[in-house]
């Protein structure tokens, strides 16, 4: 009954109607061109451990803002309060997914931890933005993502493969796409891949572990970036007694300006 | 009879060697950390096609300098005189190689137009810093170079195809090259293409038309950049009446570091 159709530009108007209960659609699209994140809750006890396993690993998991224990706000993103301001949840127990709410105000305690990772959407606007077909977008797919060969670095009870998205395209392309890339170490940076897929443990490039079979065109090439799916297949594989996350493609959306995401990080963020 | 051997890291100190006939060999290590550049100098007629070439192709042509017309000097360079202080030119006559002095001094004329180009020198050490190995120069050899398919924009007398070096190396190298390379827009800049040979025209990786034939190694990937033997092959296939460069290997040594090429632009360099 909620209308998830229409398209908010403002961000800060969107979390309003998030937060009110008025809207519980996917972000994409949404709140222009407003940086949007991954976000992962747990308790303090395992947070410990997902805070050094981000840091270790910060292609795959680039670390936007930490909130304090048990404080629901993400000031250096905006006036955000996660208990309500994200679409749909999930909530997880002993690593099964038991529930896909909307709110999250009588899950919250005091010992919450919430991490805000950044996600792929900033440099698939930049590379369109620079001529570089995104095949998976103009294909109305979702991307491809696979299991890789490339261990993550361990922290306490999170571990497991680096899960990598895949975009094709001609290998100009490709030299562009890095240089772009690199840009955005707080989007998954450059990519950790190109050429055969092998190298990096996929055996079919056309079977990937998630997302959508891809759209590969004569003279492309496979190029692969650190996904953020592998903290989520990370905190899978540990089975937390107890994790929130946003559901796939209703994202957490800042007031930070996509093009950029370092303002999380310095503090210095349009009010 | 002239001693070649020993090094000079001061590039003044060099040139000054240079200058007094005392030293005419491959500047390769020499200089220290100083720019090295190609040279090319042509009759002022020709020489408005050739900047036009360079200016419409600058990643084989990354112009450094040019100099007055009839003016030997390279002022943003260093202290230079381009009739003395190449270790070894070479003069070309309607297109044919006719004599490899030491001194120009006799052939300079008042409409002499002095260009100097970017060399791959300055990215190969970069990447040697970073780790990334560079294979030509562990096993001793010339880098490799292939006429490709790929067209320059022609400028009046002069066109033709891009040449490209190839170093070969892993991927996750490859991807680190590019985001190392693109900061040195006046060596060459990005690479050009990588993978696939046959895409941009090489028939045969292991028959380089330039160089010597390469060190591929498992699981290695070849990248091309565009070189500096683009410019050489369009004054090749132009025949000008008069052309003289640098002989390969002996280059202009400047006062530049080699990491702040951008100063030849700009103006700002160490007296």
């Amino acid at each position: 009954m909620i209308d998830t159709r229409s398209t908010l530009s403002d961000p800060k108007a969107l979390r309003a109607e998030i937060r009110a209960g008025r809207f519980d659609g996917p972000t994409a699209g949404q709140g222009g061109d407003a940086l949007q994140a991954n976000l992962v809750i747990l308790p303090q006890a395992d947070a410990q451990d997902f805070l050094r396993f981000c840091q270790a690993n910060p292609r795959p998991c680039p670390l936007l803002a930490v909130g304090e224990p048990g404080n629901p706000a993400l000031p250096t993103l905006g006036d955000i309060d996660l208990r309500h301001d994200v679409p749909r949840y999930r909530l997880w127990r002993d690593g099964t997914l038991v529930a896909e709410p909307t709110d999250i105000a009588d899950l919250w305690r005091d010992d919450m931890v919430s991490f805000a990772l950044g996600c792929s959407f900033s440099f698939e606007d930049a590379l369109t933005r620079a001529g570089i077909p995104v095949r998976h977008q103009l294909a109305g797919r979702n991307v491809p993502m696979y299991r890789t060969n490339l261990p993550t670095r361990a922290a306490g009870m999170f571990s497991g493969p680096v899960v990598v998205s895949m975009r094709p395209m001609p290998a100009a392309d490709a030299i562009e796409a890095v240089a772009i890339c690199q840009r955005f170490p707080l989007a998954h940076g450059a990519p950790v891949h190109l050429g055969d897929p092998s190298q990096i443990g996929i055996a079919d490039i056309d079977r990937p572990d998630y997302g959508d079979a891809p759209d590969i065109r004569p003279g492309d090439i496979p190029v692969f970036w650190a996904c953020g799916v592998t903290p989520q297949a990370a905190i899978d594989a540990a089975r937390p007694a107890l994790a929130i996350t946003h559901a796939p493609g209703h994202m957490l959306v800042t007031d930070i300006p996509s093009g950029q995401a370092e303002r999380c990080l310095t503090g210095v963020h349009p009010g």
